[in-house]
């Protein structure tokens, strides 16, 4: 148990029901120093001043989620990926999010490592854009079982090979430990992303015994059967420095009291991260 | 398309709804070849009574399904299940299936190094026994999304390792495509097993998108994204000539009328298998 939580981020989707204008009091009312934004907290606003007014509470803005879905059968739907992933890095842009998470997406058309080559091809082509933009993009392994649809990335060793071929400093990988915590090379290949200095983001939460829903029933750190303090310290013995982003969803949290649930988040970074 | 379904057999659990004695009946009229038997179908019936009935309707045995389950925080609970797997060898020699799958299992209360050394050391001390016995054993690598609890055993490779470590004539591995489409090494591991002469089953159905339930929303093959006869030809090509299993969980297909989901089985491999 350790008091300080100055590395802690939660994510707006973590506390869904809460628009952003009451997210950003909230966490800035229990201290948190990190935020990361999902998009759709984004849409009908002025997203300057959302950055602006999180800037005001002291908030950190961690990242934004997120891009990414780059394989497609169709080559227009490809170049339509691509035009989208440079209106978020705009978006990234202006709410002042120096890194986008991608999920990196899968077509179940056509094989798994046509996929990759096209999440590749994807992330090669916004990289410039990015870069000129100033925001980076982390490759985000996705757990297997969205290997159909999600992500075609599903190893730390994928996400590596992915990034080191794009060669660029501005992609990297965000280690997750819900989607990775299973994966047998995973120490060692964090190790090799810290020695290429591409961990951007660490995200936790837990995996449930039982889990009962392939999306919406993730743990509170400390409900499930991962080590979070394990790989923290793998990340953090590569050099990661960066914030512990809590990234949860679930239908059971988001029907509860959201000011209940950040208490709960709070204590349990501290207790179990 | 093929007509020809000599290597089809079928898992009782795929027919839930059926008693053992309609099952027989309707996989022989169909002219299904092979029959992996559920435990559950033996559960008060005279064992050795149900082999002869198969074999009087000329359906192979292919399995027993299913022994494991090795790893557990207690030592107890740990000698339980290796006196549990004799007993399930001992249910396979008596209905004469020449081989038991084993689900492995895993504890969440535990690291999964830990279960996997369990997993080993559990297999090791009941080799012998079911050398004696004539009974061989298939440790089959089950999806991530069931490491939690089910199975520290995810990866081609982590069976083949664990196979290797074991080095018994009568320990080998169950390939099922559900498991293990995903697998970034699945062609080199399936080499690699066949190469030891370990490929001991093999196990079809299909990934849907969406899949909405983790256990009970498996596909007919055709159904999903897993291209079923890519595999079937790493497989073959790694000498295995055995049967391709039919083990489909599907709440969808166990509410509908099972003869016509027989059909449908017989139709699906025929066209996608």
């Amino acid at each position: 148990m350790s008091d300080d939580f100055s590395k802690l981020c939660v994510h707006t989707i973590t506390t869904k029901p809460w628009e952003i204008e009451v997210a950003m009091d909230k966490y800035a009312e229990a201290g948190i120093g990190g935020i990361t934004v999902w998009r759709r907290w984004l849409e009908g606003r002025d997203i300057a001043k959302v950055g602006d007014r999180l800037r005001e509470r002291n908030l950190e803005i961690v990242s934004l989620c997120r891009g990414g879905f780059f394989p497609h059968l169709s080559e227009s739907d490809r170049l339509h990926a691509i035009d989208e992933n440079k209106v978020i890095i705009d978006e990234a842009a202006a709410v002042g999010a120096p890194l986008v998470v991608l999920v990196c997406g899968a077509d179940p058309g056509q094989p798994l490592e046509e996929s990759r080559k096209q999440i590749v091809d994807g992330i090669a082509e916004i990289a410039p854009y990015a870069e000129s933009s100033g925001v980076k993009l982390a490759i985000e392994p996705l757990h297997p079982m969205y290997a159909d649809s999600r992500s075609a990335i599903n190893t730390m060793q994928q996400a590596n090979d992915a990034a080191e071929q794009i060669d660029s400093d501005f992609v990297g990988v965000a280690v997750d430990v819900y989607h990775l915590w299973w994966d047998p090379d995973l120490q060692t290949e964090i190790a090799r992303c810290g020695s290429m200095d591409k961990i951007f983001a660490y995200h936790i939460c837990d995996w449930k015994t039982p889990t009962v829903d392939l999306l919406l029933d993730r743990g509170l750190m400390g409900e499930g059967c991962i080590d979070i303090r394990r790989i923290r310290g793998w990340v953090e013995d590569a050099g990661f420095t960066g914030y512990n982003e809590v990234e949860i969803f679930s239908n059971i949290y988001w029907d509860q009291d959201q000011d209940a649930f950040l208490d709960k988040i709070v204590n349990a970074y501290k207790k179990f991260s």
